[in-house]
């Protein structure tokens, strides 16, 4: 793992971290909910994924991103105390940094465990997403990854991308870089503009 | 595995990524989502079952599972935009086939692992009901496993008569066979007839 | 493991499947959705701790765990049957009872599999919180841990003080009776006085 990639998975258990503590608001959890809210929103996807490819899960080999998840989760609680109201969007947009940055290097390192393309695709996405559908399922809302905004695509996108400029020979630091880059753009983009794929609900309307 | 297993764990594949994507029309999701709750039904009972016997995760070792999930995931898509209806009696029924068909073969594949019996029809339930759990636990409706009619019996009756057949020296196809049609009937039986086991709702009136 | 951590283990078992089992009066599930609810609640945790420590499963190693299961379900199906009413306030002692219970046994077991100390008692946390997690989610309500009573916390509370005996030279077994008395204590007290620490909500109201 290059340096980059070590502060990129640091920045990743941050951003997700700070959006399951920033949840909290919408159920007035107590403060130690937030802690394990949190820690399940940043270690989930990766947990599934180590545990799957049958790898030492990440954060018992390195305990230190523990500490970094209960300093967050902290910091969160302190701050969030301040009367500033915080908009919906900022869970969004860190929700959305933690996706794009899970997705590729979630599918990285599933290609350097020896993980087949697709399925090291499909591991990537699991990363990404998994640790955000914990904390919506926790919190009894349908998880964002369900809901219409760009979301699964932009999780696959980052794998795929990843494993492209990797064909391509690009290096490993270029290859995540641009990949998580276009992840993260088309996720805003979607956050935005709040552009969605056409939905399809014509099944099934009389039962509601 | 003989060849008549291995077509039947495709089948069974085919119609929990079906029971999926078929859910979609109730929540309006984007065809991204429709992709990811297809797979996590599809896939989610086998994987909890490989997961926990410790032997390697069987779409990580074979990712031709996951083409085979993509393609009825978007063959579900295209089909069902045509405007017709498609009746709540055809997921259960999907639901149905794919819980008998797990539940059987996920007890086969325990024993073969070299779990004992007991853990080996626990198992089986597993494969058979924890997909169809996670898809419904993560659209927010209360699992079908919990409701009313017949369906931890079933996925449980399909594994212990694997079990008796096995244990009475049939070929491993006959006991296969006759297992997944024994749950089959009870579970379509209590979906035909709206059978249940009497439910019991004395406790707690008093808090609703 | 000592005699009385033995005897501790199955009597967590038990109370954690009373737990899952007493759970059915409020959502009319059928008697095998009731054997399923207790095997979730009393297996889930310890589960979840053993594939990410990639230790045997305990069940699957011992499969008396579901007998005991199998029978704490049936014995509350027939006694609740009786016109008797339960109050919430059983489901929540038995909960929490199941909480300290394995949140020390599990730190302890993870202790004992080489886990570093923060890893352990977040193991055992897990060990504690996941099985009632399951079962509200499967339920479909806000999970305990997150709502406001001190939950997350009693749990971490009876890792910690198991890890400082244990590093103060206490026996095993002194340890382990102090630990889950300590986090008892503050569970109960919790429950009775309907303390909870103070909850947060200022983010977000005007999402409401």
């Amino acid at each position: 793992m290059t340096e980059l990639l070590y502060y990129l998975d640091i920045f990743g258990i941050i951003v997700f971290a700070l959006s399951g503590a920033l949840m909290v608001g919408r159920y007035k959890l107590d403060p130690f909910g937030v802690v394990v809210l949190a820690c399940v929103t940043a270690v989930g996807g990766g947990t599934i994924r180590d545990t799957i490819l049958q790898a030492p899960v990440f954060w018992v080999v390195k305990p230190y991103y523990l500490y970094v998840i209960l300093t967050t989760a902290l910091l969160t609680i302190i701050l969030i105390r301040q009367p500033k109201r915080i908009p919906k969007r900022f869970l969004l947009v860190a929700d959305a940094l933690g996706l794009a940055l899970f997705a590729v290097l979630g599918t990285q390192k599933s290609i350097m465990l020896g993980a087949a393309y697709p399925v090291a695709i499909v591991m990537g996405t699991i990363t990404g997403v998994v640790g955000g559908m914990i904390r919506d399922v926790l919190c009894n809302v349908i998880p964002m990854i369900l809901s219409k905004e760009i979301y699964a695509l932009a999780a696959m996108l980052g794998g795929s991308l990843f494993v492209a400029f990797h064909l391509l020979g690009w290096s490993e630091n270029e290859a995540t870089i641009a990949a998580i880059s276009g992840a993260l753009l088309v996720r805003l983009a979607a956050i935005y503009w709040r552009v969605s794929l056409p939905a399809f609900d014509i099944i099934d309307k009389e039962d509601k």
